[in-house]
């Protein structure tokens, strides 16, 4: 099969060569040609502009962006449409938010031009060596593009999760999950730090990961990150996010459900952001009026 | 090697027969003689009082106890001590409180008897087929019984976590990171429940143990769940707790560490356990008296 790939960053670029490894055809363009010469030079077929690489792919076309999500989605679009012809396939790897994908699709839909949303799990090395796939898309188009979500994800490893949206909803509910499950290990091993006993928390992670219940990848991560650096002494604890643990929480909020732990996960990261909080001034100011409590100054 | 074991609950009667698979001679004793006996049919050696046990144990002798946390640990201890040598070696296999454990060590100690706290993961399955074990221990009473773990445990699955009560400590921040992971992986799934979308929980978790960030053992006993029970429409959401939970938010509370996410987790399981909430009616009624609001009559 043949390919366009929009967008070389560290997904895009690894995504491409693994398909590539796969033996078809990957036509690939990158805002900065650097990237592309470097792909050339992988096996990837350079392009360096937008029409470059759709004139270089065969109709109905498959085009895979992997662009980051909001506005940067919108314009590869708006600039792809007059471009395409009926029946050619757009599909955003990226991690769009549902609502976006599903407003995307309905414009499309209305273009005779079909839209996929594909949900990836798995860092930089899924994407080069086997990545972990949600695909929200129409039956026929989703058989369309098969063959290559297969060959570039895990055995099992992908799932056709539904009609459009369903693939970023349920990347999105994956993201959610990850923030709790980040937070509590953060807190687990927290506690540990401060307690009265001398550990290694290297140790500690090679071993929960070997039969414990709380064995998984993360743990692993955590064991490695625990090699380079034993105390985590040479990093600071900020967390930044990038939009997915927020989605999750305002999706729970439209639905109704309960969810403290995801959305004090990402409360977390925010307070993770602060110096200093206006809620401790407000606080510490009030304990000081009521019962003349010591306020420490600047 | 030679060992005693108390109590053939669910893991210590896999326990035994874990260490009997690896040519140990298991001494067992269990409160109802029915366990004793379907162990004898089995390999073990019988034991129909906790006098007999030692008895057939040449010293310095190895026992350890899987009875439930708290009272059963200290009845059993105060029943071992006079039937007892120097250098005789009692591990606790359980969940019991590091402080408890602390004490018991202490306490032992005085009287030249060694006591081992062992924080065990990985289940029944785990149990029989290869244990994750967390060992708090002098270092030369626990080379005294190395063998023995090792044979039990998975490859790279145990670790001497360090001295006495750190085995039992670190197990309780094992469970308490648990909570909250299981607590993130409940509210992703109501979430993806009370969704638009309609999905296959079961593939979903299939898909997710395949190449994404959030893979590991609980996922995989997810999609064993959802296999038997695609909706889980058999079961209610009520969740108990055995005091590990607690414990970890209590350390957390003393150590003055923000455990935001585990706390929330042990609450949560508090609320499923209510069929109506206190708190409830007391803002119902607030917001009855200043606005009118309407109140939800029994």
């Amino acid at each position: 099969m043949e390919i366009g790939i929009i967008g070389l960053g560290k997904m895009g670029y690894n995504l491409a060569l693994n398909i590539k490894d796969h033996h078809h055809r990957v036509v690939a363009y990158n805002r900065s040609p650097e990237k592309t010469k470097e792909g050339e030079a992988e096996g990837l077929i350079g392009a360096y502009s937008i029409e470059e690489l759709v004139s270089k792919l065969g109709a109905p076309r498959i085009i895979w962006l992997m662009v980051p999500a909001g506005d940067p989605v919108d314009d590869m679009i708006e600039i792809l449409i007059p471009l395409l012809d009926k029946e050619d396939i757009i599909i955003d790897g990226g991690n769009s938010n549902y609502k976006d994908t599903l407003r995307r699709y309905e414009m499309l839909k209305a273009k005779s031009l079909h839209f996929v949303d594909v949900g990836t799990s798995g860092g930089v090395e899924g994407a080069r060596n086997g990545a972990c796939m949600m695909i929200g898309a129409e039956q026929e188009v989703f058989e369309r593009i098969e063959l290559i979500i297969k060959d570039i994800c895990l055995e099992k490893g992908y799932l056709h999760t539904g009609r459009n949206g369903s693939g970023h909803f349920v990347k999105m509910i994956h993201n959610g999950i990850e923030y709790g499950m980040l937070q509590a290990m953060g807190e687990g091993f927290e506690i540990l730090e401060k307690s009265q006993f001398d550990l290694n928390y290297k140790e500690l992670a090679r071993v929960w990961n070997h039969g414990s219940v709380i064995r998984g990848w993360l743990m692993e991560l955590m064991e490695r990150a625990f090699e380079k650096d034993p105390q985590l002494e040479t990093i600071k604890g900020i967390i930044h996010s990038s939009g997915e643990g927020l989605w999750t929480v305002q999706e729970a909020l439209e639905l109704q459900v309960p969810a403290p732990v995801i959305t004090d996960s990402l409360f977390v990261r925010y307070r993770s952001q602060q110096q200093d909080t206006f809620t401790g001034k407000v606080i510490a100011a009030l304990r000081n009026e009521f019962g003349g409590h010591h306020v420490e100054k600047k």
